[in-house]
């Protein structure tokens, strides 16, 4: 495990396209990374899986491939607006920082959990509610999930009540 | 919310007597206090209600008010120690961070959550499995319970399995 003093962690920040990731991550660049260090921010975006679309038609109606292929479109379209907004933001708050993207298919639990691992993060952010009360009905709580089975420390950043903001779609 | 540019950050840590809340601390003491800041740290132990100390008991033996004293006397000693040896690892990574310690009575995932918002914390740091496996099988996960109750950003952080340490009991 690297500290502050040797820098060069490896800063794993789960974004997603609700208010409370870009406040997550906010938080991270302004408490986390050090000045001048040379802290790596890695911005992890997963892409949910067909099953939650699916789950979410509710009526068990098929979707035609031209629908599929839309979904699609839109999940795709949806990552790169967050990425987009994740890097501006870390843009704004500190130009120093080496930023890396990376957005994978999969469900959010397994695919951050996967990544923290993989990417031998040295701590990982995430909102406490991300990925919205719909799909985290399907999906359950990524935030806790994360917290159990990561063995990097975790931080779970809850957004303010107060602090109002603006979401992605 | 303040943060490292401004200083003066209330970081609040719950300790205990398992080796993992001191990983925590040094974690935090390594990564999360700036160099130079105006951070204030503030050590908090929970001494656990007496209700575990029956439950734990488990026979339905009615404890005499000799054995409370003892079993009073024997957790202000944990309290102590644990406390000595939080206070001597902030010592030893951080000359320069002013201290706080706080010793409460009660369900450590009460006290933990009541005193971060009592204490304005601007962050809380838990070790990922505090409080030891019998305790927690009657308290619940303290760290699980903050995360999801706790206003302020929520780090978590599980000891690595490689790194070796010694209790304080």
């Amino acid at each position: 495990m690297t500290d502050v003093a040797e820098g060069e962690r490896r800063i794993l920040v789960a974004v997603d396209e609700g208010e409370e990731s870009m406040y997550a991550l906010s938080w991270c660049l302004k408490n986390i990374v050090a000045q001048n260090s040379k802290d790596t921010l890695i911005l992890l975006y997963a892409k949910p899986p067909r099953a939650v679309f699916t789950a979410l038609d509710g009526t068990g109606y098929l979707f035609s491939s031209e629908t599929w292929a839309a979904m699609e479109k839109y999940a795709a379209d949806v990552a790169d607006c967050v990425m987009e907004k994740a890097k501006k933001t870390c843009r704004d708050l500190r130009q120093d920082i080496k930023v890396e993207t990376k957005v994978e298919n999969g469900d959010p639990r397994d695919v951050i959990s996967q990544m923290a691992e993989q990417l031998r993060a040295d701590v990982l952010i995430v909102g406490s509610h991300g990925y919205g009360s719909i799909k985290r009905a399907f999906l359950g709580s990524v935030s806790n999930h994360c917290a159990q089975n990561v063995n990097c420390p975790v931080l779970i950043v809850k957004k303010p009540k107060t602090n109002a903001g603006s979401k992605c779609q």
